[in-house]
């Protein structure tokens, strides 16, 4: 364990990832007031909405108007999920208001049809302009590569699969990818492997580890992914989001969580825990349910220093 | 991770653990029935019972009549928590029954007045002689020490001051230590540091780690003491028990999800996992609430294979 980085990078989903998933639609603006108490915790990174369809996804409708509200905070990036070149257009009538982009497709042909309706080369092959319009306003892009540890309705996924994938992500102007453990099926000795794997055949891009908590490994996963080199994670306060399958299940590994992991390690993560703990509060109260997020509930380790 | 070990052992303690902190007393025959389950499910070490006072511990007053109920199977062991003497020789009218006494002290001085209401030297005073009379019995012997990873009112806890009293329990008789996380402060770094300790001071005495999921690092504690080879785990069906501190968290780590973790890494249990859901299930259903179990909520990873 003496290798362990000493510094790690935390994104934060929730505003995306959770408030997509939440029936009800939150305000705006309580959405931006989340946001700007997460840019305050010392988060560095964060997911600050998507344009999807409004139709669609009309928890998101309000892409615009978030990004319009949120305070821009010195050395804390915005980035914004982007599904299509009509969502980056859109988008990109706010291009001062964030940083990254991120594109998504599946590791998997049958999720990838599950959730965008064609096939994995199509998807590809829509994403390549994408990318390059997204470069070409300066932004830095994300490829997120969901099922890329297992898939719900094929079963194993194979890694070369994942890394082509993530190679042709990564030509089409990709600075990072993230591999997305979509429905909690990895395994610490499977993160292991495939992170050992990744950074030999990925050099020179940034890889994200995005981990779900469906089977309770969420955090054991990001230690395996943190022996293996990877610095870069994605989380969600309060453990919201994730598309929790089957209802009642968890998603997403919450950030208090990894937060509170990391730095008991002595991996530094720039975030204010009691800052990132009064964020979850508030989400909490504005949701009016009790979050599952473990910290949150326990409190940070008490060592009475 | 090539190195991890390929069996593991697992010790349920839910029956003792898990019902001694329902408010409701379960009913003698439900104990009987779900202990039948845990050893058909495949699980070789079965913690059921506690000879406790039952005026102060009522939810574990029928500990005869359970250990008199339970079917006996060949490989499954089955063992009493025995907090000192007396608590020993109710134990031993029911002698053919079980087959392993674990005894406990905390490794904090604080924790330890709170618990048992006496310094740890006059409880390894008292223990001596029952352990003594529990090795004359036949008996297998665990010496359980309590917050050896952190106190909840004294933080830190030097791992030297905690191999001390391992070393006073093994030469008092006990062929097992089992570590407990009793608030659950310990952090993967902290778990390789102290095992790898742990093996070199305490050679040829078995070393058990007993995680709380408190902070949601469960896993992540259990995946860092199997790559410093230890074998021997405790946990908790359905994630009952663990004395959530504060009221809302959760305490030991589940059965379940140590169960697919490990087997997912091919580190084998010899449990059925489905077998113990379903005991799990029994479990939930005589309890009357949803367990946080999460495996037990999103059901096993399915590979499709």
């Amino acid at each position: 364990m003496d290798e362990l980085p000493p510094v790690a990078k935390i994104r934060e989903v929730g505003p995306r990832d959770g408030f997509q998933n939440e029936p009800e639609t939150i305000a705006t603006a309580d959405k931006v007031r989340l946001v700007d108490m997460l840019s305050a915790s010392g988060l560095k990174r964060i997911e600050v909405t998507s344009f999807v369809r409004p139709d669609v996804i009309p928890q998101l409708s309000d892409a615009a108007e978030v990004l319009a509200g949120v305070k821009r905070r010195e050395g804390v990036s915005f980035s914004v999920l982007i599904p299509n070149r009509r969502g980056l257009e859109r988008a990109l009538e706010m291009r001062e208001r964030f940083d990254e982009a991120s594109v998504f497709l599946s590791a998997s042909e049958t999720h990838n049809r599950h959730n965008v309706n064609r096939p994995i080369a199509e998807s590809l092959a829509g994403l390549e302009p994408t990318l390059a319009m997204a470069g070409e306003a300066g932004l830095r892009r994300e490829g997120v590569i969901a099922t890329s540890f297992g898939c719900p309705y094929e079963g194993r996924v194979e890694p070369g699969r994942v890394f082509e994938i993530a190679e042709a992500l990564a030509a089409a102007g990709c600075e990072e990818i993230g591999f997305g453990d979509t429905t909690g099926m990895a395994n610490p000795r499977q993160v292991h492997e495939f992170f050992a794997a990744a950074r030999e055949r990925l050099a020179g891009v940034e890889l994200t580890a995005h981990f779900h908590n469906t089977r309770g490994q969420g955090l054991a996963n990001v230690l395996a992914a943190l022996e293996e080199g990877i610095t870069s994670f994605e989380s969600s306060f309060g453990e919201l989001g994730g598309c929790p399958v089957p209802p009642g299940s968890t998603g997403n590994v919450s950030t208090e969580d990894v937060v509170s992991m990391l730095e008991e390690m002595g991996v530094a993560t720039g975030v204010e825990l009691p800052a990132l703990l009064e964020a979850s509060r508030a989400v909490q109260e504005v949701l009016g349910r009790p979050l599952g997020a473990h910290v949150l509930r326990a409190g940070p380790v008490d060592w009475r220093r």
